[in-house]
């Protein structure tokens, strides 16, 4: 019998991340009171200094701690399944497998980096975080992993997803952490923008600005980013180094490496690593960075400096950005909500070592339903972006008859989003 | 590092159910009309034969087929999980274990026999599946199963879950069946029950005849059902046989056995191949089920004859039950509310091979929030009973000094119960 999943044993976890500024270094941060580079001592009231460090960090490979590699246990190594069912459904020649991080207790990948940030807060003392959450992926991951340090945390979350995944926020409560539709009352920025935009549904630049005035505002509270930054990208390459692991007990290697982006985490997480070789010229894979159409920041959005929130708090960035201040639809995934993406997914964009492509929320919904029927699982609709990719790679692949190895990344489940799958069979779903 | 997780390959993955009816036989069904013994081949117009070959079979083992292998290596081998922070949060010298049930497509246990259940059907023909679901697992499981063989899927949802759950419904839905709250105005006996009690929250035991009925009065539709029967129970086997092969790879063997009771068969997959090496006399495991004091069939029902379902329709089963009109308060441990218990499952507990115990739902939940605090794991109701009676346990060598090894199953988990957890953070739960 073929193998469906390709597992590792705890042992062969990666003991480090791979850090891709040490091959491929992007545009510092600017102060954007200077235009000149940001000092990192700047960061240091609302970030944690390892973080920081880690940020700019040039060394290639930077070691796991043992504690966070104890959380990782939980539910790491994640499996790699080979998406037989899908194939056959298919009908395609590609081999499809996925990187299934849906496995985690907050049902993706966030928890990577999130044990990671409050494990080097802990160590410097931090008693409380704050943070926002677009789909609550993250929101209930930095819950979680603050209720292991006995961090209080708290989370400002995207209005339109606090009503649409009223359930996300439960799983907040029930490890621990605090958490408010944002814009909220709770900050001046969010007092301003609800007495602006009273009909708002908020966006994760808002949420982000109210996050981080928390943190400045208050004593001994730092605050945590769940994508975008080096540091994100860093934590997250244990996955496409877990799944190097994997392929090479197989006699499969990907000539394809797809991820949905938002922040671009999830993304950077898989592919990574895959670059490094490509970088290394001992591979030439393919990577494909896919978005909603209704946020298209790397197919449409412009390359140049832009702030990460919307009151313009944080450093410059130099990222594919749709403006600060561009508020996307209530698309239904929450995660997919942003109008940059990290500096190091937009780099490898502009520089043509990864392709971006974008669709419609209902093709990709369809997708969904076409991998939970094979498959099982019910996926994200975020990660329902990569699988509609996927297969439209995998069809090519039917009628030129190659057959492409083709990894994508389930960045986690849809057990928080039955609310927007119901929308789309009842076809109150637009096509945004 | 210690493991967190056991695994196993695919390869490992036993090739053959465990038939406990060979070492242990159970009472026969009796016909309700005659009072006599059941004639297996009245049982066809709703079931399919094989099936009940397998109810009745003294075959010791029984091959599981190659076709629903391949369908278990979605997400089986199950992960062991060794519970080293659950245990270092109660401060205890005994060693908890769970197999983790809750990573199958559906979160539950219930889809290792409803793939066999569908596979039979399909083998046979049948085009049409009826079936009942208390918390709305066993319903999900069906429709996931169905959808793989093409056989057209309806569920009976018992009310109250059907409005505690939204989301089951969707995850049914997902998979292409059909759902409607239970008693619903598609049978006769769910009219009759409407006119009866307006405000009825349904019961697994109106539900079942609904089903039933639906089954013997449509063409080429088999009834399917996710517990108390033998079959299903063998099912389920593959559970307990597999953490055997995983206890293979530790120093350790459990002491306890638990498991959660509806109609039992969760609690039968962990725990019969254990009762197999007790009744071989190669062991001496204690044996614990747990249910909700609201509905507490092994714990203070009586053993004897009685019908399964509240329209008397199934045969007479051997059985513990609190009568087949019961009706249990909607307590959020849907899955485990049924007025009886398998045969198997009343029989160990009758020869004292198995012990009973129940619990409140608040302490309950107060057992779920320290899990999910530590392990991380969000747990469904149902199976935080086993959670709760696995800490007391675990309290109980603290106070001892033992170091007992206590299995527990985690049947399933909460991402669809969150409702109940508002409840229980908002102190609306009430302790029945």
């Amino acid at each position: 019998m073929d193998h469906t999943k390709i597992l590792l044993d705890e042992n062969e976890m990666p003991k480090q991340w791979y850090n891709i500024l040490a091959d491929l270094p992007v545009e510092p941060p600017l102060n954007p009171a200077t235009n000149e580079p940001m000092n990192p001592a700047d960061l240091e009231p609302i970030f944690a200094k390892e973080l920081i460090n880690q940020e700019i960090s040039s060394k290639k490979y930077i070691d796991i701690p043992e504690e966070i590699r104890e959380i990782y246990t939980l539910w790491r190594p994640s499996p790699l399944h080979r998406a037989h069912r899908l194939e056959k459904v298919l009908g395609t020649p590609a081999k499809i497998y996925y990187k299934n991080e849906s496995v985690s207790p907050a049902g993706s990948h966030k928890p990577n980096t999130a044990i990671a940030q409050a494990y080097y807060n802990m160590k410097e003392g931090t008693e409380r975080i704050t943070t926002e959450t677009g789909a609550g992926q993250w929101g209930s991951a930095l819950s979680l992993c603050c209720n292991y340090f006995d961090i209080e945390c708290k989370v400002y979350m995207v209005s339109s997803s606090f009503y649409q995944k009223p359930y996300r926020k439960s799983l907040i409560n029930l490890w621990g952490a605090k958490v408010v539709p944002s814009p909220s009352p709770d900050t001046q920025f969010g007092r301003k923008i609800r007495e602006m935009y009273p009909d708002t549904t908020g966006s994760l630049g808002i949420a982000i600005s109210e996050a981080i005035e928390d943190a400045a505002l208050n004593d001994n509270t730092k605050y945590a980013l769940g994508s975008v930054l080096n540091h994100t990208s860093l934590h997250q390459t244990v996955v496409g180094l877990e799944t190097q692991a994997q392929f090479d007990k197989t006699e499969d290697y990907p000539d394809i490496v797809i991820g949905c982006c938002g922040g671009g985490s999830n993304l950077a997480g898989v592919s990574l690593p895959y670059i490094r070789d490509n970088l290394a010229g001992k591979t030439n894979t393919r990577f494909i960075a896919v978005e909603p159409s209704a946020c298209p920041t790397l197919t449409a959005g412009e390359f140049k400096y832009d702030f990460g929130d919307m009151a313009q708090m944080t450093p410059l960035l130099k990222m594919y950005t749709l403006g600060s201040e561009f508020i996307p639809p209530a698309i239904h995934a929450g995660g997919l909500r942003y109008h940059g993406a990290s500096p190091i997914i937009s780099k490898l964009v502009a520089d043509g070592i990864m392709e971006a492509t974008s669709y419609h929320q209902v093709e990709v919904f369809d997708a969904a339903v076409t991998f939970a029927r094979s498959e099982g699982i019910a996926p994200a609709p975020e990660s329902a972006h990569a699988i509609k990719c996927a297969i439209d790679e995998a069809l090519k692949c039917k009628q030129t008859g190659e057959e492409k190895t083709i990894l994508f990344n389930l960045s986690g489940h849809g057990h928080f989003d039955m609310g927007s799958y119901d929308k789309y069979f009842s076809g109150e779903l637009s096509n945004e």
